[in-house]
């Protein structure tokens, strides 16, 4: 509704990333546990890694994932070119002939993944890498670089359009507060497919087909005599003016003179929609005053856009309290995530291919509890029921039964539930559908096909999260989403953590 | 004192995103506007704008600026590319004229600017663009891009120097949940800047010549089938280890497992430190566990690296309880500033040149009286006493008599506070001499000369918080820093709210 400006253009969505060599975008232990990997003969070891965070931002029922496709570019593309090398051979810290081998180094590990868009949730699998183990290791970096901050500003937007409904206009306005400026591009992604409907970014508007919008900002009315000619000549040439009026005084002076324009323009015979930007000062009362003004110049559907440090929670405030706003435009908090910056996701060895071509399970205990992993290799399967609402999802090892459920049939397993709880049991008997979420995305160290377009990712994040149970898009303590492992994989898990070093020297479960 | 790789290597610290057509790194009103100013023969009015920010983040008494490397990078390169072009026409809300105009667009502007490196404080102008409006309102967005984010996390590097203190390793380990690749790119080099030691960005490694150090991973340890074989084969692999003992059970069994391979390395005549991590658990209580083993095994001096979200508190917290820590690896809540992750600074016109050549000063006012402008062309100048301390920063008009202070002799102005400060009335009176911050870094769209170097930039920070008093260095509730406007800028600031629209109908002040 803000005035848009195409949001057709086809064109590959492609993170400008990928056209430079991000091979060394990652931690300095990689490369050197890359280098022992391969003295000691162990580099071609398979090796099973899963991503995985550990929590949700704080109120949060649900996440959305993305970044799935700025993943895929860089490990489509992954190379050591001749700068990368030369600055590595500089360091001094490792051989020539292991320098020779990352020349010819190419990815041939395979992924698994959730689409992006999808709901999900702690402690899943989100992405599975299977593969060489010096591959997988050195890919942890950008794993967790592209996933996590997507993931979480694909999850605060969605959260922003539970707070602002369904219809009205949500713009991400948040370049000049972004970290960098890919910060700010892969951030307008997210942004989007979470549920934003555009961007002030021109650049994530060229790189990703983003519809692009904006205002105008105070420079415009201040470098002019008067904030009436400002306008003026603002509303000339535009298609459909959006007035700034905080620039001197709202109520007495940005009000009144854009009240003043529309009306010239009515007069004049233009067709716009009477439409101003409020950005300070309180935006209920503000907003309600604007609305009276125009309503009284016989203007009865102004577009009233709010901006100035708005989040979630401010949003359901204005609305809960009436103010008559119909777009959003939402910087810092969106694409910073302010009240929780860093999604706390982790990449962990799950399993590693013993001398016989068995996979063997590996656990991380740590003295931190919340650090520990699910074993193994894995499959995740969402259980649904008749209407299509999620009703839990499972972990199970990748060589368990699969999951059928007979159509027509209520669910036959009866999953050992991690947390014993009753409403989780109770939701995979009552399912009638199962998926799996994990589907092949990169086979030999190439994606798999064409990824979806970022238009069908964000209908996908719309479409899950409105089929989510309400309890969960509660902006408040909502309900926890069930996520348990399957018997196997519990039992696996047991067995591991009694024989983990240290464990039977002091653990009371020894047996 | 992690094993370091090189950080001597020199390289010209520039930004990957120089490369690149970032000329659309902007939000589409500024294109708009742009258009608009095109349009109605307003492009080429001389405008000056200024970036400031309006309060520091919390509990800091100081900021240390930083970003302006990348931003000279972006203007120097500053080109609308034909892909740029074709995008902006697919939009269909450009005339091809104005298209045409962008095709063959220079900046001609001039930047002052603020040292990087330099303590600043709230209100401040740390940069002045000053040229055509058309030019200097297209900067904007790369302004608040650059300068904002990375002035936020040289600031929390400071912070985190000041927790931790000179003697220690501070080391920047935020790739990982950083907001995408170059929020970790420009992330190092701030936190470089601020006062880490080094980065596992092996990227800003190799663009910026940081110190690149690690240790390794759980995955290392995981794929072997036990702890002591991985400790082994890594200490055999590494010429500086350092073990991750946390993998299983720190006390039981990574404590004891490292001291046995660094016993054996000792036996067998290698001279390495002693080394590990700790990356969960009670960091104070392993510590000192972890030391007092060491110290039973003859090992007098081990180097004890902690890491898991660490912050300034925590390090100020665990170094009271006596942590024989030496070595901090600060991720997320570095590289995000994660309890202020967006620092607010703006981009605000300040003045015009009217139709005879002079100069016209312009406010900002709007509601919220936080937002009001200093207006005018400024310059920044901060006073010193005798011993190099500064005492308080005064801004003033350009045009104003310059502000030489008779060596020997005390300040001769009595500047107009702005809060009518005595503490800062008698700073000002008492200084000895006083510095221009203000400095000319581009000049007709080109930047002058070579910036400094990285390392110099990061050591004018490091001297520049020493010389701070030290109510202005505490972690909590520091002593406010005086800055003021000069008499005749405080008057021209009321004579222009005076005379604001929308001021005399309302304003109480109104003469």
């Amino acid at each position: 509704m803000i005035p848009s400006a195409g949001g057709n253009s086809r064109r590959a969505a492609r993170c400008r990333s990928e056209r430079e060599s991000l091979a060394l975008l990652t931690d300095y232990y990689q490369l050197t546990m890359m280098a022992g990997y391969w003295k000691t003969g162990r580099k071609d070891l398979d090796a099973c890694f899963d991503y995985t965070f550990r929590e949700l931002p704080p109120h949060n029922g649900f996440a959305i994932f993305a970044g799935l496709e700025q993943l895929l570019d860089l490990v489509d593309e992954l190379r050591f070119d001749d700068q990368d090398l030369e600055y590595l051979a500089s360091l001094g810290t490792f051989e020539p002939a292991f320098l020779d081998y990352l020349k010819d180094f190419r990815l041939t590990c395979s992924i698994q993944a959730v689409p992006e868009g999808t709901v999900v949730f702690p402690h899943e699998p989100l992405l599975q890498v299977e593969g060489p183990l010096i591959e997988a290791q050195l890919l942890e970096t950008a794993v967790l670089n592209t996933l996590n901050y997507q993931t979480l500003i694909a999850t605060k937007a969605a959260r922003l359009r539970l707070a602002c409904g369904d219809d009205d206009e949500l713009a991400e306005f948040g370049l000049r507060r972004a970290h960098g400026p890919d910060g700010g591009l892969s951030g307008s992604r997210a942004a989007y497919i979470g549920g934003a409907d555009c961007t002030s970014n021109v650049l994530a508007g060229k790189v990703f087909g983003i519809p692009v919008q904006g205002t105008h900002a105070h420079s415009w009315v201040m470098s002019f005599e008067t904030e009436l000619e400002a306008f003026r000549t603002y509303a000339a040439n535009s298609e459909q003016p959006v007035l700034l009026v905080d620039t001197y005084d709202t109520l007495t002076s940005g009000l009144p003179n854009a009240v003043t324009v529309f009306k010239e323009l009515r007069a004049a015979g233009r067709r716009v929609r009477p439409a101003i930007r409020l950005d300070s000062g309180d935006l209920a009362r503000l907003s309600k005053a604007a609305h009276k003004m125009f309503a009284e110049a016989g203007f009865n559907d102004p577009l009233i856009v709010a901006s100035n440090e708005l989040d979630e929670d401010l949003i359901a405030d204005l609305k809960r309290q009436g103010a008559p706003i119909n777009a959003w435009g939402v910087g810092t908090h969106l694409i910073t995530s302010s009240d929780y910056p860093a999604l706390g996701g982790v990449y962990k060895l799950v399993a590693v291919r013993g001398s016989e071509g068995e996979w063997v399970s590996r656990i991380k205990l740590s003295s931190n509890p919340a650090k520990m992993t699910d074993p193994g290799r894995k499959r995740l399967v969402r259980y649904y029921d008749g209407t299509g609402r999620p009703l839990a999802d499972i972990m199970r090892l990748a060589d368990e039964a699969p999951d059928v459920i007979d159509p027509g049939q209520p669910a036959k397993p009866v999953p050992f539930a991690e947390r014993h709880d009753l409403t989780f049991l109770r939701a995979v008997w009552d399912a009638t559908r199962c998926e799996p979420l994990l589907l092949p995305v990169a086979r030999a160290g190439k994606r798999i096909g064409e990824g979806p377009s970022l238009k069908s990712i964000r209908a996908r994040a719309r479409a899950q999260v409105a089929s989510l149970p309400e309890e969960l898009r509660r902006l408040r303590n909502p309900e926890i989403y069930a996520v348990g492992l399957s018997p196997d994989l519990a039992a696996e898990k047991v067995r591991l953590v009694r024989q983990a070093p240290g464990v039977l020297a002091s653990g009371p479960t020894a047996t």
